[in-house]
């Protein structure tokens, strides 16, 4: 089992990460001028919004990065937790916005939050975790115990 | 361009069409023994959910029907939007449980819907819509503007 390195935890996604998580998401697509205060408005609607679960109420959107042992963020994701009517309004989590930054790739920081997001997707209930990535990266996802199942397709204007 | 048979619409799904909708989803896959009770909760959830956007609030949960001209829901799909960082906090439309009744298809009931909810998700302002589907519908899909863009993994207990 791989473990992260000596002084490196993972941690819900914090207002104060905003220069980390914008320069580590740039690894993964663009990100454009992102403000501090556009940040800070998206942390809060994601805080804002929330699930059901037995007696529990949780969150939706589930943001966290790894930092390391200076405190600094060196990966980060999300999990977003959809309700349904099909499979007994079953829950399905959407693991979303996976990037590592790249002077701390080969440390499997990767793989341990998609393991971190994937468990508490599980843990709230979710029947399955899905995402969809590129063709090149789906042997990565395989080690992290995902499966081929389907395709993704976009629409963009 | 093709349109609906006369009679038939599109709408918000409601809460009197619980029946139906259920109906119709087993289609897709799975329903199980959803009650009324857990239908309207559902419901009641999904209006609950909301995103700003500029100066409005929209719904992050958009599922909608097709009734033909006695009322009966004859196909069924949703698009829920994702507020993200990347791309200047951009949006992303996910389409999700589209269902078309068994005596109903040949009528592209299924081809409206999804750019029904195509064009409701780029209205609102997402960069891209998505959805995953299986290999055999894909041509399908393409025939909806959709273009092939990836794998779909999943991770299931
Ligand atoms: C597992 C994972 O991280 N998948 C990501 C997805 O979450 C992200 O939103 C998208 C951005 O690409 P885009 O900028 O072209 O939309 O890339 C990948 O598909
Ligand atoms: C475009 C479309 O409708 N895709 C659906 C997805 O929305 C649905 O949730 C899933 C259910 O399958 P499951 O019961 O195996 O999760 O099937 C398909 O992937």
């Amino acid at each position: 089992m791989p473990v992260l390195p000596p002084g490196y935890s993972i941690r819900r996604l914090q207002a104060r990460d905003f220069e980390d998580v914008v320069e580590t998401l740039k690894v993964l697509t663009v990100v454009g001028d992102v403000t501090r205060t556009q940040f800070e408005e998206t942390l809060a609607y994601w805080k804002s919004v929330t699930l059901k679960v037995g007696a529990h109420s949780v969150p939706t959107y589930n943001p966290h990065v790894v930092v390391n042992a200076g405190g600094r963020v060196v990966a980060t994701g999300t999990v977003l937790i959809e309700r349904k009517i099909i499979r007994n309004c079953g829950l399905v989590g959407h693991v979303e916005d996976i990037a590592v930054a790249k002077d701390q790739q080969g440390k499997q920081l990767g793989l341990l939050l998609i393991q971190y997001l994937t468990d508490l997707a599980h843990e709230t209930g979710c029947y399955k975790v899905i995402l969809d990535c590129d063709e090149k990266n789906v042997g990565f996802y395989e080690k992290c115990g995902y499966r081929r199942c389907g395709v993704e397709m976009d629409h963009r204007l």
